[in-house]
């Protein structure tokens, strides 16, 4: 299963770089844990870091209910629309030093969402999207934490996007250097990257006989 | 010395996490590999990632010429302006748990440069703005690698950026409950994240007496 390809989410460089299926952008928006969210603020681009996360084929983005995605939303929506964005995700693996200064590169692996954003209101679709949010930083987390209460509930802001209009980009490997070059001294390979969590460093005012529960182990 | 706070580059949320002094929002453009550019595609935004280095008050950004914002910028510059876009740079640094859901968070550190794009097309700024981005990827590498040749330069985009409305956005530290969730048995505290690389992996075809660079060990 696939998405659609559109004119859109067509690149204009690397078109072998893209893919379409739905199991390639599912995993890399699993595992990334923040998004770049670009949206108009008077008619200017405007790129925010915040979490998201994925349930069926919905992605949900974090916020407060007075931030500017949140009020851009609601402007929108009083208008009758929802708000036009594009919510990127990128994982990088590595960096690819090439013999030629014109072929390094770096391997990634990222998706691109377009559509038109919505507020969620339903107080349980919230409640839900929430917790799709925290069991995204560690699975296990939403069932272990309080919940919101009401006011909590409407101090959040919570954006859904429908996974419509979607691509993956992904680039892998080594350097790809031209033949001429093999022979040149300099040495030529990838750097891989990643993300390490560190040991867990409890609260200050954490009572020492709290467990560290087996989701962060 | 600091950038000059604008309407918007002042958050409608947690103000006290914004920063405008050079020295932070430059260590945060050194320290990140990637930034996420956003720019308006027939009237829609569109983020994408991308490469990019500093040099003094100049962020470049890396593109090939027939890539999407080089296209619009060149658009743009056709109608006597630079291309209106917005940089966002992001580095995660922990996991911040608490005893509420509400008060999950991130700790990152982020800056937003905002302002019109020019494309660099003098062959000398371009090959000075090439070098900047291989050594921000390891400070020495742009020394040693061959120099693009006059087809390959031309093959490459590089955008420039002079930062003028810049922010960055700071969250540090634990998690902040409410005084009266403090005996709630869920465990509380940050998981620190950071960027770990892995041992060089040589190119298959590199010759196995080519020595590892010191700026890779």
């Amino acid at each position: 299963m696939s998405y659609r390809r559109t004119p859109r989410t067509t690149p204009t460089r690397y078109r072998e770089r893209a893919h379409y299926d739905r199991d390639t952008v599912h995993r890399i928006l699993d595992e990334a844990l923040i998004c770049h969210l670009g949206y108009l603020n008077a008619g200017r681009p405007v790129v925010l870091p915040t979490t998201h996360a994925r349930l069926g084929e919905t992605l949900y983005l974090h916020g407060s209910s007075g931030g500017g995605p949140m009020l851009a939303t609601k402007a929108a929506e009083g208008a009758g629309r929802g708000l036009p964005v594009c919510v990127t995700v990128t994982l990088v693996d590595g960096l690819v030093l090439a013999r030629a200064a014109m072929h390094h590169s770096v391997n990634f692996r990222s998706v691109v969402v377009l559509g038109d954003a919505r507020a969620i209101d339903d107080p349980e679709e919230k409640l839900r999207a929430l917790g799709t949010l925290l069991d995204h930083i560690r699975p296990g987390r939403a069932a272990d934490c309080r919940t919101p209460n009401p006011r909590e509930l409407a101090a959040t802001g919570v954006l859904a996007l429908d996974l419509v209009e979607v691509s993956a980009k992904v680039r892998a490997g080594g350097p790809i250097d031209d033949p001429e070059d093999a022979a040149l001294p300099h040495w030529a390979g990838v750097v891989p990257l990643g993300v390490k969590a560190g040991p867990p460093v409890p609260a200050d005012d954490l009572d020492p006989a709290t467990p560290l529960p087996a989701y962060l182990r």
